[in-house]
């Protein structure tokens, strides 16, 4: 297997962050790749979900992901077992991707050739949500264990998603989450979002993912 | 029972922050009173701890406790609801609480007569770990559903834990999170903080994490 590609990226000049965010999605647009922002806490099962979501979309699509960390090559390596073509993208510390990180991954990459491109963005529900990446669409992640009052706490997180996944369904009988309370905080912050419940682990659930993921990249090359 | 006070900080000048973290120190060890900086993910368990910490403390000690977020008041008004006395820190988007807001708090608490004063921080593994608040201890909360490989893909929070709290114990079963794996790197990133496993649903483990506390109070006032 070929070596994994790690790549360092620099946070350039904060406020060209919008300028070069248009510019990926205009580039992004001409190659006819459709870039997804995948945001979600430390633990919510970004890699997880993708890896299901892939399985289920692979045959049909070119796909490829950057897995952005502060430290560590574990997703990216897990990607590469699954045969995902992947690269992975250290910040520097910084706690989330912004525009120029990753037009500079996108140029690593060389993926100009994938119609569909995830970037999984650092575990965070505060710093990504506050970064335009350039990408198509954003999607946010929450687990069941987290708590049904996030939307209350991490208001832009909400704000910002085009489709919320509420993941690790499987689990609810052992924690204290309640669906209506939950879709009463989210539809507070955000009443257009797209709302899918799916288990990573069981599957249950991937079909309607890739269902979305296929709509929305149709609506994007459209 | 009184109006929640609300109090709306402000991030300050940046590389003051350490002096002022020092001050902090100075001032809360001629005060008597031990400040505790509670770190973890969003929905690791934060409030839940330290309620069932405070449930075991309270009757040798008077306990605070500062309740930073970006938005929403739902975690001061649990601990109004237990009788905990508490304010609520909006930090105004930050995505974490750092020496200036910490003092400015403080301030506003007007704490002086407390014993233990804990801050409970912006659900997030990156930023809190990078702002020395003034604390003098830094606990780090991981829940089991987050996973085994945390401390791998989140460095300084690892690094700068006094002790990490292992969290939501209960649910152990339902997930796959081997301890060993988890030991090898958190000890790879600290091989001296303390290591408590609880869950704050049952209340396993919760008498260890209090005789913590009080060893670390008795060794800060000493």
């Amino acid at each position: 297997m070929a070596d994994l590609k790690v790549i360092n990226v620099n946070i350039g000049v904060y406020d060209k962050n919008n300028t070069i965010a248009e510019e990926i999605r205009v580039r992004n647009k001409m190659n006819r790749t459709f870039l997804a922002n995948i945001m979600a806490s430390p633990g919510a099962g970004k890699t997880s979900v993708l890896l299901r979501t892939i399985e289920a979309l692979r045959n049909d699509y070119s796909i490829g992901v950057m897995e952005a960390d502060i430290d560590a090559t574990v997703d990216a390596e897990k990607m590469r077992s699954a045969g995902v073509r992947s690269i992975q993208v250290h910040t520097g510390g910084e706690c989330a991707m912004n525009a120029n990180m990753t037009k500079e991954a996108l140029d690593e990459f060389s993926a100009d050739d994938l119609d569909i491109i995830f970037l999984e963005n650092v575990g965070n529900l505060v710093c990504p949500a506050e970064e335009d990446v350039g990408s198509a669409v954003n999607i946010e992640i929450l687990s069941i264990p987290e708590g049904d009052d996030k939307p209350l706490k991490y208001p832009l997180m909400f704000e910002k998603a085009d489709v919320v996944i509420l993941n690790k369904c499987d689990v609810l009988p052992y924690f204290d989450f309640d669906h209506d309370t939950f879709r009463k905080y989210l539809r507070d912050r955000n009443d257009s979002c797209d709302l899918i419940q799916i288990s990573a682990k069981t599957g249950d659930g991937t079909d309607e993912l890739a269902a979305w993921i296929e709509r929305a990249y149709e609506a994007w090359r459209a």
